[in-house]
């Protein structure tokens, strides 16, 4: 894409409100607009990034079984009263509006209630299970507090999978492959070696779930990580000692740190299916109600975790797999100088070799270009100036380690 | 994908609350789920089909430079009081809800106001125009009646683009260029013949806009066709002498139809740069309001008006660009027999061709499993029966048509 044509500019100050260097920073690059605090609206080069996050999500998902749906914002609070989670003291986030009639409906914040009930419809025996439906959906939720950027705020995308299953064997069986996925999908947007498996509190089917904690002291929460184990405890069951005992881990080795939830897989149970009446008959005919789980992660707040980890003072900083382009050509031509026309050309040969290249063609000085080079975060520069348009050698700077090579055309587009 | 593990159910019967055929073959097909009036899930099938929708639009909206954004449901009052459309006298499908602190948000019906508060902060200069952006995003409107199944429902997706022109000369050339945007999605999706630009009521600053009407007896428009001009004029402006002067049709030649609208271009001119404040240096460095227009289009609507056109009377029939696959295996063997090992080959060899394939390997009756197929309507069937594993010749059905032609293995992968 020719940057002349992104209609997004930068900034050099961040906006006065903005407290979390996540949205700072991506304000300032122009990858996001808040519409006020804790609503965000994604912006070209930020809607690349989110998709980026979503397409592997969505691949891993996939790869475990996952079957994709869409469903409604609009809930029927008739399914919610079922479960006992319509009143807004049971649930504490709700947004809710009416029709017309002046019926309430809420905005769902969640969708256990909804996807167990439309289940009913199509899970009737034992050979109809299990099944796993995920989707990516936005979701509300009234937060008092919505300061973190797009780490915590009052609408946004989840992917979130239901799983289905006869029993809780199965159900254990599928919990850990989901989880596996989750340990792929940290790994491959950059914070697998800061991500942990941390034991949280559960429910009435399982003493704990799990959620995935990011360290970084821009977390809201606490943990204490068993760095051999690969593990760690929440600061609300650290002090329940059946936690080590299920465990194995040690109180006494365990190291204290600020974390992001970035993810969370959880054992339901029965407590929906019973709720909602989605139950099926056994090999024996026998009507047996059907063994639940739910898996969440926040594809925007995860792109907020790598913000917030890899960024420097300088602007962002994004792996190459969540990128929103592979490659920065910067061009120090000026209108249709040899420079331009050298910078033209790779253009064209990288964007025909399937490369994913932002191309800075605007008539700017060479220093407001690398500032915005540095600002958006693409992970590899390529510069093309006087002595590249007269040698053919490229500087190639790594965004990351701001190291810098020399390439020819022909090393670039063999990468 | 094996049909096995597709979680959804058909059912013989349509819902006795669904007057529309849409919504009754669609949910009887296990494409969609009603959470109640007027609010539909996507299921795994209607997901598919939604998204070759969504993506037959993107491909034409890159096309013509636009750039793709996504911004938020919630909206901010104080924006839409600027343009006088906050009250709900001046906007008549509002849903509104409220943030703890008590203070009312609205959901978005529409995203003028939003996306030109927002580009206040993108353009300054004549240098930035013009500028097209787009997203696809749900909007929620509060309709009164919602009986029309997919096409007109409280919560749907809309694909929305915006343009900013310098001035009304520059605008009308884009406008022309969206309008044949348009017209080749329709064209794409199947509904080309059917569908005519259609002159319809403008605003302040175009005495009509047009919309895109397919004729259609369960549309709820009244439109007059001009054949020969490929023109029609909407029964709200067929008594305007003004538009039979302005465009040539004749009066007296028109043909009455009922008709849904697909689709809408619409010139706006400075009403909400006017109202926002959105205006650009020009050459001169005088500031001047941008000229906007804006071009909406309903993928689920136009999923719909598809099955309300082409479905018959034993379901649903897909036009091969927005069908969920593109073929339909059906195995007729039992367990592991000759049969089923034949299309358990067949199926591999598809996929690995690249080919989107439905596999029916359920242990079903031949009866059930056409008649499931039949409903769901994709394009092209591939039986394979005792005489196809036996001579290697397989029996083809054209869902549309009911043509059916023997094929080879290499033929069929040949396609």
């Amino acid at each position: 894409m020719r940057q002349s044509t992104l209609f997004t500019k930068t900034r050099r100050e961040a906006p006065s409100d903005e407290v979390a260097k996540n949205a700072q920073l991506l304000v300032r690059a122009g990858y996001i607009h808040k519409e006020m605090a804790g609503v965000y609206d994604f912006l070209p080069l930020g809607l690349l990034t989110l998709n980026k996050v979503i397409g592997i999500i969505r691949e891993e998902m996939n790869a475990i079984g996952g079957e994709e749906v869409f469903l409604s914002t609009l809930q029927d609070p008739e399914v919610w009263k079922k479960s006992g989670r319509w009143d807004d003291e049971a649930v504490d986030v709700w947004f809710k509006t009416q029709l017309k009639n002046g019926s309430e409906l809420g905005l769902g914040n969640t969708h256990e209630e909804a996807l167990t009930a439309l289940m009913t419809e199509h899970i009737a025996s034992y050979k109809d299970l299990p099944r796993y439906v995920y989707q990516f959906q936005n979701k509300f939720r009234n937060e008092t507090r919505a300061k973190s950027g797009i780490m915590r705020s009052r609408e946004f995308i989840m992917k979130d999978l239901y799983s289905f299953s006869n029993d809780e064997t199965s159900h254990n069986a599928f919990y850990e492959k989901a989880a596996a996925a989750y340990e792929r999908i940290f790994e491959r947007a950059g914070i697998g070696g800061k991500t942990y498996r941390t034991f949280a509190s559960g429910g009435s089917f399982s003493k704990y779930s799990h959620e995935y904690q990011t360290v970084c002291d821009a977390g809201e929460d606490t943990i204490y990580i068993d760095e051999a184990k690969r593990l760690a405890v929440n600061k609300e069951v650290y002090d329940d000692s059946d936690v080590y005992a299920a465990t194995g881990i040690d109180k006494a080795s365990l190291k204290e740190a600020r974390a992001i939830e970035v993810g969370n897989i959880f054992t339901l149970g029965t407590r929906f299916s019973n709720a909602l009446g989605l139950s099926y008959k056994d090999a024996e005919g026998k009507a047996t109600p059907v063994f639940m789980g739910s898996y969440g992660i926040g594809p925007a707040r995860l792109m907020g975790t790598v913000v917030e980890l890899m960024s420097d003072d300088k602007g962002l900083v994004w792996p190459e797999s969540i990128a929103p382009f592979a490659v920065h050509l910067v061009s120090l031509g000026k209108d249709t100088d040899e420079i331009a026309q050298a910078a033209d050309a790779l253009y064209d040969d990288l964007v025909n070799a399937g490369v994913d290249v932002l191309y800075d063609d605007r008539d700017l000085r060479a220093g407001e270009k690398f500032a915005d080079s540095d600002l958006l975060g693409i992970p590899t520069r390529v510069v093309v100036g006087k002595d590249a348009a007269a040698t053919g050698q490229f500087e190639v700077v790594n965004r990351a380690t701001g190291e810098v090579v020399k390439k020819s055309r022909a090393e670039l587009l063999a990468k």
